[in-house]
């Protein structure tokens, strides 16, 4: 199976990129919660491709459907299902493909899993673009958290080998955090933002592509969410963001460099201040035994670059059995991290309001 | 929750570090599995402490002993439980740390969650003894896996910032990763074990402590293992991985460097060799969209220093609710890695077994 | 929750009765299955209203929309989602009673656990009206079913006092079983069946309505589905008949009456014929110890009578806190167990089907 | 698989009849319960074979020792886990029928699924004794039920033939209800009582058995708990209920009864009284829409009679692949109905815990 996930709340996925439609069901979700419906738009849109020159020029609007469990302008408690339309499809562009399996892709692993009846067209079930229920069902999660006062935020931490800034783990505003969300561009330090765009655009022009980081946080969590083993937060997170299409490493805190530190440097002391419990330093990323300390949540997801590229690649004719070569054509992302965004803190969001309906 | 893990086998541990017992009961495995007993034995004394000088004094010999589900020499398919009781305790170095919570470790949290009630001593559930259970699973589990050829190995990747060499993702030997099972500190270079076990000492004599990376590698997987999205290889393993207390970062094929790479880089191009579809590079470390290329499966898992350590440090009494320092007694290891290397390997037969069986 | 189940299928609805679709995904069927598409209407059209006097008046075509998982005639082994769209609203009929609950519906139960939020429409996610997307995935699980040469069939065992003849729990014939199929009002004996519409034109006439029970068959089955204590046969199959609205009893083999036996007669003896193993009786309908014999399946579900009646009840108001009265009007069943035949044989081919493909 | 259930709590149980223990893991438990020793011997006691002439006179002490999740006196949160060790074995008497299958036991079934590697031992896995880790957890989930005052009881409703006044669906009284539990052969009609035993002796003295039906009630439930479809009260009560080895038939309220009744018969009205809402009758055993309608919880568990008897039966030898006939000796219960009921009542204490704690 692939489409189903949560503890307390199910998230259920469907759809192929180039099928009727693709969609999310949210079981759970808390009964009598009013919608903003704009933005759930926002949020799709941050996600959405065609908007600029830093992503493919296939415009999809991604409106979608409420059919389920939404009433009156809140929802009802009972599984609320949401579907999203598929309309430019371009198919043309992906038949040759059928046999010609792309590098980086999951054509092959698709291929040999289901026996050769996945549908490949655009990716089929594998495309980033099943990510857009996922914003969608992040971006209901998301309001829910913000009536606790539950802020997510995050920003573009490498693209091409330049590094944005990291998050001060210890004191992120919750306004500077809700900024980013705003900018289509989100980093810390603007002019690595000027940087990573022109190394986009060299990597466009070379008809290849660039990989990159997101780090991201979660403000004012409760202290004591998540459990020890296989329900911790870093689990739980992980799970869902090595899902995400193109994630290879996910890190907590400070995360592979935390290793490189002796146990004095690494370990957060703790102070109190009016009865809170404080960390003066947070290496270990707001969790400790995989559950939250109140501190902020820290953590970052590596995407690999975009395979899709028009270089031409080796590859193997499944039906002729036969090497060959395969030069990707359509319209691609040059460097899927800035739409990768949204989708990072979508599932973060899914996650967290898991944990807390379970609470 | 926290305790039951897997798909179409459940995993379901329980204990405390200085509790009665403790143990798992793994249910959904094959009947009429012949299990080596040595062979779990030899497991279970690779985690176990009181070996030599780089791992804490702690005698603990980790008997197991079966409870249900083996009759006549094999698994009957019903659950099968084994509980490890806990002997030499040594209870009082932590009697003093009931409201001085320790930096680093679960006190604060777990006190938090379980509303001051849960055992502390030790670590209590939190504790890494709880892995003990894991390897005992994950020794049936590589016994099974073995009758299909499927073989997990592993060795320490860095400790202290000492680099061993990494595998060769595209050509792993199988004696050679069943070789590394045998070594007591296993490692590609052998220079480089004598250069972090230094480390390791000059971390004890400080009364301090070090962290560093497993690589771990699976051989002989069939293409099509794993879904995509939320059943994907890399949740999934991922997922159990960050169950391991102390590992904050997990990483698959290149990880957070292919995040740097080029698409024309990143992109493992693929060939056909009788019929058979093998890639020329390993960047994707054996999984493209979630599932099993047949590639061999490489991964890397950060843990952090041991939280426990013998310096002074700051924090705060839960109990009078003033700020205080601690000095954390008792025996301690000065690097967990070389203990942990069985454990990721455990957890990684529990989970490629869950994905066989699912087949 | 409420809407996912299965272990080795998820099946998740979703919808209410007078929203914009209902439906359900279908994740973790196989891929490669060829669909007939007038097979699942076939089934559908059985559990339609509108046929024919014995039912409501209400016509609804529940025309279903495949969204995804279904490509060039197969199945993609990707999670497949159908919705029906809701027409023939008639919301006016059903407007007055929001504050003032239906006696023996979940007008009452809906409210206080959704705390009013629910879409009380038509009785909203708990209308019988979210069985049809249960057809629908029964039908492609019958269809799978099929090839492996299991049939699953039902009758009406009784409406309104009067009882059919009973299954033959030896001897089946898969011939007559699937004749059953075809009936619009299945029974064994025709005579019955007369007798019965009798009862359902009565009940309709003094504005009331009555129940009954049905009796289904499945044939072929491999001894050996099923486990022990949790996922039994009959643990799975009572837990989703009892989703069914309306079922207050379910009972397998002789079930209550196996209760009133000695076990001498209980018992049944066992016989070997051809190396093959068989029971002379079936008391226990096809199940020892949660797994099946491989003797026909054989159980019964009891309906209540359909709580929508035209005549005066007691009730109360909720908005104005005061005992009242109410007639629902709209157009209902006057006996629900003919609509509900395919429903149950719907569900059973799905736990089947989740059953076959964990073996 | 076989031994997991539950949703907010994971209940896993382990364990064949001769084997070293049977147990049980409880994941999910509130922390900070104080758990009465004496009230879990006591209900365990209940459960127990060899305390009078009614049940076999095997005597299994059934002595139980927490390993895990309890400390100080209270639970930690952490998962519970307690074992209790087989003793009192008497293999000799079973060891003849490993290949000759004992009628209405699991012997075949458990040999094809299991491939005959199942403990076949006094029926392994599939031994009623495994329900005493139920009552084990039952007694928990019981003490941390009545803190909300809610209270689960349960009586003899018939046993050969002979049947107990039914409960009052609307007025049951706490106290009377109480009362049951500590009576050893729980009738309403103590004169019922009498002659019921007779059946029992005289089944005994034919070396025959006899079944029964368990009526249990739960009060001062919550409205509102449940859910419509897979999570609905009915559906989870009947599929634990259905794991109860020797279980045939479920039904709540009238159950089948009610399939005979009208409509304006069955449906149970409404009025209110000080701002609660009450049905005057309780014919849908205090659920609708598979949700609490806050009246007292109703149902019927049908208990087949016990399969060992001593009475020759016609079977089959799998090893020899012939007809034979077997006699079964050893100790058994000629009626598994007396030691029934605290089991009964211990799974609904347990899911009944598991949908207030997913509250």
């Amino acid at each position: 199976m692939s489409g189903v996930w949560g503890n307390n709340i199910k998230y259920s996925i469907f759809g192929e990129s180039h099928g009727k439609a693709i969609g999310i069901t949210i079981d759970g979700i808390p009964a009598g919660i009013e919608i903003d419906l704009e933005h759930i738009k926002f949020e799709m849109s941050r996600r959405a491709p065609g908007k600029n020159q830093f992503s493919t020029e296939r415009k999809e609007k991604d409106s979608f459907e409420i059919l389920s469990g939404y009433f009156n302008g809140n929802t009802t408690g009972t599984p609320l299902c949401a579907i999203i339309r598929n309309k430019d499809e371009h198919s043309k562009d992906y038949y040759k493909i059928k046999s010609i399996i792309r590098p980086g892709h999951a054509d092959y692993t698709g291929n040999v899993k289901y026996f050769g009846f996945n549908d490949y067209r655009g990716g089929g079930h594998f495309s980033g673009r099943l990510t857009a229920p996922l914003v969608f069902a992040g971006a209901i999660a998301k309001q829910i958290l913000m009536k606790k006062n539950i802020i997510i935020g995050s920003h573009i931490y490498e693209i091409g080998n330049v590094q944005d800034e990291e998050f001060d783990k210890v004191n992120i505003k919750s306004d500077f955090l809700k900024s980013l969300i705003n900018r289509e561009f989100p980093v810390i330090n603007e002019e690595k933002a000027l940087e990573m765009k022109k190394k986009i655009l060299e990597a466009k022009q070379d008809l290849d592509s660039i990989g990159g980081i997101v780090e991201a946080a979660v403000l004012n969590l409760p202290a004591g969410l998540g459990s020890p083993f296989f329900d911790s937060i870093e689990s739980s997170l992980a799970h869902i963001l090595f899902s995400i299409p193109a994630v290879k490493g996910v890190e907590f805190g400070e995360g592979f460099n935390i290793s490189r530190m002796k146990g004095s440097q690494a370990n957060d002391e703790f102070y109190m201040e009016e009865d809170n419990v404080h960390t003066f330093t947070n290496n270990n990323g707001g969790i400790l035994g995989g559950i939250t300390t109140g501190m902020p949540l820290i953590f970052r997801a590596a995407f690999k670059p975009t395979p899709s590229i028009g270089k031409i690649q080796k590859t193997v004719d499944l039906l002729k059995k036969e090497n060959t070569e395969i030069q990707v054509t359509g319209r691609h992302d040059p460097c899927i991290v800035p739409r990768a965004v949204p989708v990072v803190e979508a599932v973060t969001a899914m996650t967290i309001l898991d944990f807390i309906r379970g609470k």
